[in-house]
């Protein structure tokens, strides 16, 4: 049996490895137009931040090692340029010639290119991508030869890698991003602590605003903003995102949706023999069930073996999984991560859904190195599945979110979350660690024992509502919502019919730093009969939520109720 | 209503707070025979170590707040001397006064007291436990003095806590523990490596020994082991167990079993309107379904907070879980976690099962300073259900061991961890994580594609197969398997005859480092037709569970195959 993988990294080296293991008689051949397979893609902006000194050591595999392991034969330098499915041959060009190979299981996995939008100039010497070893090496060698300024077009994971990266290296760095925060698939209160970090690191963030063009000049480059900004680039960085690289096999009659090959369950596309895996196949969100191309190395590389799988032992191979979509990034001293589902889909998805922010440390608070987790989940209205979330902090961030992307694949309610056994001990966690704690509240949301509103009902709340600020004097002192009312938490029982006389027959929203208080507040509220809720996360979330503007808006002026 | 708690720390505290959030009305006493309540027992050993300088940052309430907050009735220096559960009342003691409070509701949280052994001379002044603040106020104070040698009776969690703390401080720090290897509720071949650990930290390890006797001297005492060893100590430090303090209880007609109190699925003791949460109850093993006390803060904590909602919303509440047991301890640079059910409890509990080590990098390997860990997994061995984990390793153990947690909670099979989607970039993990590989892997096991075989074997094996070495020559040179031949992996499919003929028709056991080349190895071999098996772990797991005999037995000396 003759085995041809096409595309050396990620799925298809996962595939051509599995299928050793499993077939010592196959004829195994990895075709691939690069210069190299089995390179670490993932630690390019790392190499160019000079964290990862040698682009040697990227190089995780070579064709050599892998004939000498797994007996594969790897052909670097060979780009496949046509597919006749009815022939079960592949057109391949190399520099020495141009040949026909045949197959009896082809497995492809071309990977997805960098999206090079219309914008004028873009094509100047000074602006590149950051796919490959070769992008990576010119890229540092502009910063070694001096340059001083960088624009980075795109704040998505890559990008923000690369902007982190560059002024590592010194060079003052401004991102571009057309969304209206960075990392767009993180909810914007979770995000705004990534730009603060970002700032902190000396990058200048640009959010909502397009390129319009790169003006190629005798010494730098300028990139010209929509909103008429010029911002001098001695290298400029295009990282605004990938579509699958899929046009041959599209033309040989593999099916396609929306440039994506279709897969069934196993990685099957519409032609026989014909496997595919990776960013070049159209995934199923596990969450909302919604069909997109998925450019993430995990579930490329664990669909690549499972392939291998279904080509050798048909049958019985174990299905590839529904996405659930995790990711994560350091961005200086912060981890930001997002598993299943966010807003924005939930809502393209129809779902109706409860939202919770929570602000926990990530140890035990009075164990030393205390570094607060900002939390946010999405759950489902009506029974409560766990469908999202997301977290930023400066550490235990990166934990609590595979915590919850296995608690999402195994179908978990927030409730079950309660119930979770995580290991505990005063540098790890805490008796009840966040995830139990976001597990408990948002129980409480589901069962009506806690009602909570948003920061982004703030403006129409302010004119209907009695907004309630249960936080200490000194923490109302340093900001508040003006016309708010302070009473300490642990005043309020027997302060309530100054409470009363102050709503007037309004409802009551509470708030405090991070939710807690509130919480509890809103329990002594919501039993003395009125009409109360508690603020999801308290100011820390107002805060992030609002952005630049919470700081117009909150004042240490007005002296509402007195003290 | 009147709810009254027994014990106010950790189960019990956690249902005074949860009651009061359900009910503003009842009134809630809570009745605590110690100084302190909501102190962090947990953070004891830290505050002897001085890395918590402060005995008050261990307390994270006090009575006072604990009644403004939540308006709670806390009362220390209240011991509960008497239950008479018709009448549903109890007696209580305190310096003022003994007197008769009733109840409507009980919840008992009474913990668990030192296991004191019989050994004569234990009751001297040197001798401490570790339990309450002012144990830790008065072992530090010893240290203070100057004391210069401490002996740690019992190597639990608790107890290598306290071996490290005090070494810390720069004591001579002996630790005696009974049974064979420290942390007796890990693996032996796991904690051989928290014993390198230890030694490292220069605290002396002495397993598999008991303490005979303390003679106490005028300067110090001196501790006799049962080989005659004697220990001098200016201070002994007790944490050999714990057991159910549940005597006044089990004498008003509380049922109990092996001491402790027996709860059903929502807390409830035999008595109508009596609860229990903790230490002092008996829990069931959600892997095994064994009946023990399991002494651990986490689930008291949760279960306090369940038993609330059952007392004050019956029929809604949710039940409290079967205990997943899930652990973890840090020592030194090391952290050691486990979840699940461990090797004895499978074997006392009956359930066939295989077990599985791996050594994977904590992230990815081309990424600086990644770290391996050193993971053990249990699994079903007709269905492959996760039973049980340990893990050690200087970086991302605790996050493995929370997701295998998870996983188990969630009766996730192997295979279903090969799906996990967790969370990848370079600093983090792997596009393959440790968890999926440890999946992949078991999976392998269980249809057969992998065949192990474990380092406890290797005596028997020696003398009935080929124990074939598939590391490179120079690996092979710093130590193996006496008669073991060596045929680097990647020279196997080239010298099948040379390994037939050394074989001569004896079964192959191959091994490599750490598992992953052996595993190559052993599909080469099993598809030429060999009765082949790959060691579990490699030579790391060998070294490991081999403890100091591996240096005994491994040789550097005998050319065995040609090179």
């Amino acid at each position: 049996m003759r085995i041809v993988i096409v595309g050396g990294v990620g799925g298809g080296m996962s595939a051509a490895a599995r299928a050793r293991r499993l077939d010592e008689s196959a004829e195994i051949i990895v075709l691939d137009r690069g210069e190299h397979v089995s390179f670490a893609g993932c630690g390019l902006p790392y190499h160019l931040g000079g964290e990862i000194e040698e682009a040697d050591d990227l190089l995780v595999q070579t064709p050599e090692s892998l004939r000498a392991a797994l007996d594969l034969d790897v052909r670097t330098g060979h780009e496949v340029i046509g597919l006749d499915t009815a022939a079960q041959t592949l057109t391949v060009r190399s520099a020495a010639a141009t040949e026909t190979v045949g197959y009896d299981a082809l497995v492809l996995s071309p990977g997805a290119r960098a999206v090079r939008p219309p914008i004028p100039g873009l094509d100047s010497p000074r602006a590149r991508t950051l796919r490959t070893v070769a992008d990576a090496t010119a890229l540092r060698q502009r910063v070694d030869d001096g340059a001083g300024h960088a624009v980075v077009l795109g704040a998505g994971f890559i990008g923000l890698e690369a902007a982190e990266a560059l002024a590592r290296q010194g060079l003052a760095v401004t991102v571009v991003e057309l969304a209206d925060h960075v990392l767009p698939p993180l909810e914007r209160e979770v995000a705004a602590l990534v730009t603060a970090e970002l700032e902190r690191l000396g990058v200048t963030v640009r959010t909502g605003v397009a390129a319009t063009a790169v003006e190629a000049g005798d010494t730098d480059d300028v990139v010209v903003l929509a909103d008429g900004s010029r911002l001098p680039a001695d290298l400029v960085v295009l990282s605004v995102g990938v579509r699958p690289d899929t046009e041959v096999f599209a033309a040989a009659g593999i099916e396609t949706e929306r440039g994506a090959i279709v897969v069934d369950a196993h990685g099957r596309t519409s032609a026989d023999g014909v496997w595919a895996v990776g960013d070049a196949t159209i995934s199923t969100d596990a969450v909302t069930g919604a069909r997109r191309p998925v450019a993430l190395a995990g579930p490329a590389n664990r669909a690549g073996r499972l392939v291998a799988d279904d080509i050798l032992r048909p049958g019985s191979a174990r299905p590839v999984p529904a996405t659930v979509g995790t990711a994560v990034v350091r961005v200086g001293e912060l981890t930001a991560a997002t598993t299943g589902a966010n807003r924005a889909a939930l809502r393209a998805g129809g779902i109706a859904f409860h939202t919770l922010h929570l602000h926990p440390s990530h140890h035990a608070g009075w164990f030393p190195g205390a570094e607060q987790i900002h939390l946010v989940i999405h759950f489902r209205a009506d029974d409560g599945l766990l469908l999202g979330a997301q977290a930023v902090g400066r550490a235990g961030v990166d934990k609590r979110i595979d915590v919850l992307a296995t608690a999402i694949r195994a179908g978990m309610e927030v409730g079950d979350l309660i119930d979770l056994d995580l290991a505990y001990a005063p540098p790890y966690g805490a008796a009840k660690d966040p995830v139990n704690l976001a597990g408990m509240a948002a129980s409480n949301v589901l069962d009506g024992t806690l009602r909570i509103w948003h920061a982004e009902e703030l403006d129409s709340l302010r004119a209907q509502a009695l907004v309630l600020d249960v936080r200490s004097r000194a923490e109302f002192a340093t900001g508040h919502v003006p016309g708010s009312v302070n009473v300490p938490h642990t005043e309020l029982r027997g302060r309530l019919a100054e409470v009363r006389g102050a709503a007037a027959g309004r409802p009551v929203r509470a708030l405090c730093g991070s939710g807690v208080r509130s919480h509890i507040a809103h329990r002594v509220l919501a039993q003395a009969g009125f009409d109360s809720a508690s603020l999801s996360g308290g100011m820390l979330t107002l805060r992030a939520g609002l952005g630049p503007v919470a700081d117009e808006l909150l004042t240490t002026h007005d002296p509402a109720l007195a003290g």
